[in-house]
């Protein structure tokens, strides 16, 4: 049956969750590496993010028995601590440029919890870390690994990945860095350009790149069900992406066919292909080869210059003045929450 | 209840159509628009892309009745002539670079007709252009237009949609011309660079733009059922596309967000934003404004020149040719396909 | 993936038919099985069930090649002939009591094809049949076997089929009848009690028992992914269907737990029950004994007695009266269009 | 969107819930009405059914913010307690028969957690309850009611629902009495026959009869998206249930078409039929009349009587005595069950 999960939650409510259905059974649930993930999402690089101070521990409520899952609905929760309401009550009425809280006005007709962002706060992506972590210890069993890094942050670009020879070990080698980069020298550059944008009260946008290793080809299908498809659904459910590409992706925009066809032939008793900028995906299917997508960050919206918006009280211009600490870049921890939705795609294909 | 559609037939068997479910009743199913929308889809531009020569006249089996829909099912084939399949046979086991052939034999287990791509052929874009007229008509109704241009070939680019004053007039001009551009002179240069492709028996990608407009605010949902989810869900549908980004898409990934945060006010009681660097679309939820995203679409694999691939009868390499007048660029035909695909996403989230 | 159809179709429309999408790859489409399917739907037993005299020979449009399922989306059509509209343009706006001519009205805004009942025709069970042959060629290919029998007609009962040793062998004897009783004397009986409702200018309802062998133990899922659920989904899609009970059903109302408990035991290196009276299924999940259901099919409403209704047009009460030929007991058509029901379930739970 | 929920725990891990996903934003969530709902599933009727002593208390951790519904997701969750887990060793591998043991042990290969039925048990109906409760809420704003009755224990019977008068007064009128019927002398006669079958280690099975009035004429749709669909598969995910029929449902089985036809007419304006016997539903889509179902509900399989089963870690023959109170009828806590099943499935239809 097929993988699906619903992250629950608001930035200021009780608790965050999710509920994951039809994971297999008999899967054990490693809490040191599901620790790891969160951690991972968490603040890092001398406060280039920053957080609420929470222990974000995970509370298991069902679905897993003497340490493995059950195969019966999984429900992890996180509460929501540190929580200062009052700091929303000036500004409840005004909604932030390019977050959602003027789309979720209409969506919910003024209903939706405003504090923090409610259920659009980036906060909800620790249950779909969380949810991401599992769906990875599952795709272990199958020969699957996944894994991300920042290929671009600003002006500054990272190393990107080999898209035929890229390994589970340098996956491994780059989850395990505080700033996930293959280059470390990229990364430090990284660093000072959100530094900067921090002094300047601005906050930078990126690139990250997700790899998707060991999937046995033949998986997915054509039209709605594409494998592209379905991880964009996972993807395009992360908070401030906005773009999606497949191999070579827009790359493709201004290639020619004899430049980027991905010649076959046999290695080892397999069909291997010679370059991959097709993403290890053709015709919405698997071909055995690496899968690797793009996913592009926006700057996160929240910056302290004033800046012009509406008051939805009085349906009148007004002038918003954000305050308070906030992320000038969120790429250092979109990484594994992209990975996560990646994951999660990973194991509904092979569902 | 949601409108649901599948894809059926193969390039070489009796037919191709679709069945569109939960449509709305009472839509007058104008043929003459649905005829011009199958013909863009078809050969133009001096014989610059190149298809079958066929009716393409589709026949409508359910779901209207005295000219209208009934709101069942609405199925609609498209008859298959001119088909010589013993072109195939040469060429059978040879599974072409970067096309589907090895990947649905992995899927299908080897019983997918391999004879023109099959399930997996360019040609079943009628049938999907056929239901995204369907959708485009019931979505008129609701005051919601859609409209693409060609935005690159290759180096050659046309003038890109003003993301806030794009109009359904400029939509209409566009699609009536033989070539989608904003910019005629871009599609001269554009059409001299396919012919040089064509020369050099390559091929050649680009990109398409697409606009949706008249979309009221507060449509769509947060997480796995965003917007641009949906819409990803039915454009990677699309044969060919490799890419997608909503609004500045990959761009956000170099921008500073105070540069390109969509600042809010009021005008003629609506609230509206002074520029649309999100495309429409914030937290996965519709703000009003057009909704705009691009689509990268690869070059046609299908070229002329020898390339190396893998005999799947004997899993041996082997050297494959393909003759025959192949399209050395289908992004003339993709706008209309690309607008199918958001027209269908569209009504889907309207549903 | 999960097997998905639609059908499609009117009455009166140009041709009726059903999209299957998710077949297993390489199942060889036995055309003489899937006609003798198609054939126990039509008239028998001596005029007993009358029928439109056409061919319904069903045209494969997609999804088969050399003679195997491609696996890709299947359609298949049946044209509609004979078909002579004026007959309801008497009567186009007096809404049949019992049928969902009223309801259909309303579901379709007054836009749906009235003419014999439109979509909500009993003919729309031809595709459904042709779909469920597919579904059981499928499953015959995992060993398992459906098959079913008029349980009761008015008065008039079968031998039911014995929970425990139902075997494939009787459910062929059965089907193989020209009518699907267990005992021919009770056909017999049955055949004189519909003879008599006939000259009474009435129709009788019934009971249909289906069986469903082979299934492994371990398929489906608690909450809302039962197998009763799934077959329901299915059974109740069918016209006339009022109720739906598994193994003792509506019998476990008047039971008591030690009568009724399937005790258990090894057979051969197999959990067997010594009485099934759950029907195969507990916790919504198989236990490999045969699966048994029983449906209610009420007696069609179309009668020739004149009956009071509603004029749709004038809003106003009306008196109807139904000329021509009209069958008293659509039970003997019924018992394959519910194994086609139950076919089709058993596939999308094993899927 | 579609309402959605997914119901999560096992009976003696850390808590059980639900998330319930699309419901309305701004609905008032009266914690009094829903408690009184828990509480009608709880012991009553001196000590007839018997239940662990737990508070039951829910708590909600999203989807609600000031009071109200913010149409986000909405989760609540019941802790476990009193849970003494030992009690389950010594019989943890013998199959309880009739029980989910074995299915749940096939489908999730061992690993489902055994104790007291795991996510199989009864205790799951808490949250059911609990999301039924949340859809009644959002139903009354849309004027729709919903309610049951017992119909029947063993032999003893209830006055039916009249399928045509059955009023929201009566309704509320059974709800609040401590033994769901209409006529509280056959209630009393229920109560001896449930206190015989506990004398004598035995349960009793019955049926419970649910109305759903006020729904709008023209919802739901043909083929699998039936209302009747619908209902049933809400309904066959409670525990215990083996039977579902629709207005007079098998009584279909023996009545001539003259006999049941339900001519219509107008009054005041409206089209209402005379008699009910469909249960207000025509082709899957409602008339406007009561939607009236049953439901059989088989006698609870814990009797203390000794039964014949197989040991799973040995595969071997055993015999199985299962000690501790266990409720001889659950028909008394399946009301408010059965009618939560048929909120939800309400609130999904018109949804």
């Amino acid at each position: 049956m097929q993988l699906r999960y619903a992250i629950f939650g608001e930035s200021h409510g009780p608790a965050i969750g999710v509920v994951v259905e039809n994971l297999p059974a008999g899967i054990p649930v490693e809490m040191d590496f599901i620790r790891r993930e969160l951690n991972r999402r968490r603040a890092r690089a001398g406060g280039l993010s920053t957080t609420r101070l929470e222990g974000d521990e995970p509370e298991i409520l069902s679905g897993v028995f003497e340490g493995k899952t059950t195969g019966t609905p999984l429900c992890a929760i996180i509460r929501n601590e540190n929580t200062r309401s009052q700091d929303y009550e000036r500004t409840r009425h005004l909604a932030r440029p390019s977050h959602a809280d003027y789309t979720g006005y209409l969506r919910y007709q003024g209903f939706a919890d405003y504090r923090g962002g409610g259920h659009f706060s980036g906060r909800l992506t620790a249950p779909l870390v969380f949810a991401g972590a599992l769906a990875k210890l599952c795709l272990a069993r199958q020969g699957v690994t996944i894994g991300g890094h920042i290929l671009r942050i600003g002006s500054e670009t990272d190393t990107p990945f080999d898209p035929v020879t890229v390994s589970p070990a340098l996956l491994e080698e780059v989850a395990a860095r505080d700033f996930a980069v293959v280059d470390p020298a990229a990364g430090e550059r990284m660093k000072e350009l959100i530094q900067k944008a921090r002094m300047e009260q601005t906050s930078v946008g990126g690139i990250i790149q997700c790899a998707i290793l060991g999937m046995p080809g033949g998986a997915g299908a054509p039209d709605q069900d594409s494998v592209e498809g379905v991880i964009a659904r996972h993807v395009f459910g992360v908070p401030a992406v906005k773009g999606l590409e497949f191999g070579l992706g827009f790359g493709f925009g201004t290639a020619y066919g004899h430049e980027v066809n991905d010649s076959m032939r046999m290695e080892n008793g397999r069909v291997v292909t010679d370059t991959n900028h097709n993403g290890g995906i053709l015709g919405g299917i698997t071909n055995g080869m690496p899968i690797l997508f793009q996913a592009a960050v926006k700057p996160t919206p929240s910056i302290s210059r004033p800046q012009q918006t509406v008051d939805l009280s009085t349906m009148e211009d007004a002038t918003l003045e954000i305050h308070g600490r906030h992320d000038p870049c969120i790429l250092t921890r979109a990484t594994v929450v992209l990975e996560a939705a990646a994951a999660l795609a990973a194991l509904e294909v092979l569902s």
